[in-house]
């Protein structure tokens, strides 16, 4: 499989980029509209096309490229059924399997930071986007966020994968790229180390997180795939 | 590929199970409540674990087997996003591509005769549920029907293809079991030999067809995927 960790530095986004060297099918996980032009010189440096952008979640604090992306390769983007993004192609939901080439994507719904968050599972990476970060979890502040329903999306569908699991988050601020499972389950600030639901529940209500900056044009923008706003990201 | 064309004779139903060799995968096409059982027996039997069911509508003649299937052996029911049926899994549009195993289908979207019909393209093999038929095509005055946007489906996205594409219906009442795009486009009475898209809907229009035998029931059962009420077919 061909992989790549893409890094997009005003909102800290990790793109993925996974190709079937096979079928040269290539999928593209969370891209950011302002990007779209890299991603498409890479895909032609590789010799790929674009099938699928996955995205985990509507983004509160960038826009996506899935809507550019379908207009410029005609790619399919694909998001929860409960996302709020029904300017999507392709509906998922928990248990479902897709295929791309000879690669396979389990979706794994982990609510809480937002109702329709999804982690993708291709063998033994998981793409957690907001749900887990590195050291860390998404905030349940907004976007139908909450934080209990985040601590069982975590512990009942990310903390029972195998242990040495590849954790790639959708997003960090201090230049972490990867994690694994066994590590948050041990060190992970909010929900490691045996913390309490209630616990976490706790620190998660009185984080005093400023309004996310983008919020306004970015939610807005993202529930159609990215297209009604593509001046945020110039 | 492991092909059968299962026959459903109470409402003359075609359900189509599609199997990957390799992989020992399959999915079913438009399966029916009544035959749940069956189904289990054929796939134990060809030693395949069934992974989707597709539905080409939400059918107004017979109850869908999906939901049953998914609880009896875990499948994930696929239709189209505007269907009307949210209970399913996984929610698709035109032009998307699913794989399974070494199978590929193409999403075809077909309306007219109701608003979330799809044609399902499986290499030279079209699945085209009730917009077209062996020799004519699905009712459209019910379920949204359009009989113009049913031609267009129809010249657009089933007569534009090659013309030796097998095609396998969603129902026959007359024993027919497979025809073929040129067929069609030269034999149909009712769209075929260069028919206008007038003379279709006038067609459509006067054929005074009796209200169908199941609708009350089946219609609010299949947007449940088949489970409120599984006595119709016993």
């Amino acid at each position: 499989m061909i992989f790549r960790q893409l890094f997009e530095p005003d909102t800290f986004t990790y793109t993925y980029l996974l190709g079937c060297e096979r079928t040269r099918r290539a999928l593209l996980i969370d891209p950011v509209a302002s990007e779209v032009e890299t991603y498409v010189r890479l895909l032609d440096a590789l010799g790929m096309k674009l099938i699928y952008t996955l995205e985990t979640h509507v983004h509160a604090d960038h826009i996506t490229g899935s809507g550019l992306l379908r207009e410029t390769v005609g790619s399919k983007s694909v998001v929860h059924r409960d996302a709020g993004a029904m300017c999507a192609d392709l509906l998922v939901t928990d248990g479902v399997l897709l295929q791309l080439g000879d690669i396979e994507i389990k979706v794994l719904a982990t609510p809480g930071h937002t109702t329709g968050c999804v982690s993708y599972l291709v063998g033994d990476r998981v793409f957690t986007g907001d749900s887990l970060l590195i050291g860390g979890c998404g905030r349940t502040d907004f976007q139908q966020g909450d934080a209990g329903l985040l601590y069982d999306s975590i512990h009942n569908k990310l903390f029972s994968l195998p242990p040495d699991t590849l954790v790639f988050p959708g997003h960090d601020y201090k230049g972490n790229r990867v994690s694994t499972i066994v590590q948050e389950m041990e060190k992970n600030e909010r929900l490691g180390a045996g913390k309490s639901r209630d616990e976490f529940i706790g620190i998660m209500n009185n984080l005093k997180l400023a309004y996310p900056k983008y919020i306004d044009q970015a939610l807005p923008a993202n529930q159609s795939c990215g297209r009604p706003n593509m001046e945020l990201h110039g």
